[in-house]
């Protein structure tokens, strides 16, 4: 009922690698890990039970550092999924590396609620505000990684991606790894300061992407930056 | 291996800005949100502790309330998503803003679990029945807000929008979010007059909709409507 | 930058019904929920607590009817996803009431996991065999409704399905809600025989399929059902 | 307004089975079931509640062994993930059988996240040990019955798949299997020796799977292993 011709050799080979390297399935996994984790966070803030003669709106106060890290974290998982995507729309096929790479760099982003609880629960912790900030610099240094290695390798792109939009590319994200990592280690001498960074460095990274986006010539992939 | 040919700038730009502004993967990840939230929302209906001598059958009256707010959320999230995809059969290609005002879409979705949870626990609370509002009048807003956005922009667009249709798209959110905003104001003298009116808009907001439909012409967007 | 030519009228009209009725979002939503269900039922399985001198394995027994519970709703909703995509795989173009009626038989496929983890607790509580038995009635009856509507509409098919598919694809799911309709009844009467048939009919069902298949002349639909 | 031309029989039966047997949904199901067991594997690293004088630092050495199992869990499952997209890349059309044996191999990856939390809480139990043990040995084993069935049915697969890639992607799936169920014999002995085999596996399958790409020759499928 099926005929299947005999190709040769070559033909075989390429075929079998662009199909084996559909960058498809690593986008519907990585979109469904994102997603999750957007509606994850919102679990860690928890109706609250009532004391005895407490208003419920007192109570919910308590909930009010939950809720400024659960609408952080959020901020934070949008940037992560729009560095994932302006990073995969330039990439026509993925390799091994880059497959594994990319679990990586989902890893600390499955870690963030539970960091998020950490940091809602204890936010006057130098060690809560430490993981959560170590968290944060893992993400941004994964995904770093990962801009580096695929936009290197012109088999795996679309195009050639210029010099200029892969360094601006990995700029943007390797200044949050370092103010990030600058928190974690204010951390042990103030809390307030390591909290103002994590909620200062999207507003940064927002801004600095529109003024390397407004900087770029047309045909450039930092143009596209999100 | 791979050979590139090298494409001249102006082909390259149209390329790179097609393929960066492809909302493939924003309608994944957003029918991700909206997937987990429609499954997330029965968590929180509780399996009953008995307490001594109670049957299940009375305990189970306890959890009548989660589950009209379980049923009420599940509409309203399954008319979110519906006036979601009422919008992107439109949208050709997504830019910069677009993409972040879907997020701002995503995040009153990504809270209503928690806010069911509340209303859901405390019905008789006037703060409550406040938060479940203004959760809803956010929802509204921020899909008006994108449906605004790119129905006014034809380069993001499959064909162009034709005024009357942009007006009663606009028109049927903007009578819920202004319903759900006056139920909020309710909700200091009464109880039962704003959960009424929640409950009532998916219904108004349903004919409404059937309504626009049937007195719409057959090549405008309004005839499409969910 | 970007020209738009003015289709005419009835271009539009066939090209904006075509695009916003395309089933994909509408299998990418359902998709996603099934997935989520079939991993959050998992989640009603708690490691148990030791109490005093306890050991774990004598622990573990206490487990085992939520693993039941828990195997008997995967088949239910592993089936429930073969039935849906049996259905889409013949459509076409949704429109307006197959997008509800989907919305519909989602409803009941959500909430079982809530019956599952009653179930588990209460294996032998009436009320909760009872509202477990309506929980698949309901899932089997929105599906048969929607299986009716889209089987009966040219329009919204790819080919038309033959009047013999048609009945036999109602009769294995018509069954099923009859058989859990006459379990439910007999809770009030016995533990034992309501237990029996949800856990039989998924394996007359899959018995029924087969049989259906093997019958079925090779250009039918029913030919192909899962 | 749509016209259907009359296909004769037998291309309506090809076009019928080719749609019915397209392996999309089945993928978009199982990438939202790993997408959505990669994320909850977190939910069980709870935030410690503090015990009078103690600090967060020292509560946090409790979650140690939660996070081991963390980790551990969320490589078997991208493991799990690469070797389904390893197979499926492969296949054209899913047929009834395999479409069953991948809900089969659906099943104990949903069940991990639970003997995952098991571990993590008595690890140094023999039955917690073993339990886990034989889900991973399950994971193996369901993923070797669908390579193999599906690797042998020319019709299911894009080309042909030689024999010697066959048995390679045999062997790197069973030598797992047969060191996870000796780890399970060896639970009753020790605690070190399973936990060490179950955290040796995926270093072991990680290299395997190196080796037998270095070994292959471009053209086989055994080349684009993950």
């Amino acid at each position: 009922m099926f005929w299947m011709r005999a190709p040769d050799e070559a033909d075989l080979a390429v075929q079998r690698y662009d199909r084996a390297n559909d960058p498809l399935r690593v986008l519907t996994l990585s979109d469904g890990v994102f997603a999750i984790i957007l509606t994850l966070l919102v679990l860690e803030m928890h109706v609250p039970d009532l004391s005895q003669g407490q208003s419920l709106s007192t109570a919910l106060q308590d909930v009010a550092p939950s809720f400024g890290a659960f609408l952080l974290s959020f901020v934070i998982v949008a940037i992560a999924w729009t560095g994932h995507r302006d990073l995969f729309v330039n990439v026509r096929r993925t390799d091994r590396t880059l497959v594994w790479l990319n679990m990586l760099y989902l890893l600390p982003v499955c870690i963030l609620p539970f960091a998020a609880a950490l940091l809602s629960r204890y936010q006057d912790e130098q060690v809560a505000l430490e993981i959560y900030g170590v968290v944060l610099v893992a993400i941004s240094v994964t995904r770093l990684t990962a801009w580096l290695y695929a936009t290197n390798r012109p088999h795996l792109l679309h195009e050639l991606i210029d010099a200029k939009s892969r360094r601006a590319g990995a700029a943007i994200v390797g200044v949050q790894a370092l103010a990030n990592a600058m928190a974690v280690g204010l951390a042990q001498f103030s809390t307030e300061a390591p909290m103002l960074i994590y909620a200062g460095t999207p507003i940064v990274y927002f801004i600095a992407t529109a003024l390397v986006r407004a900087g770029a010539p047309p045909s450039s992939a930092e143009r596209n930056f999100t």
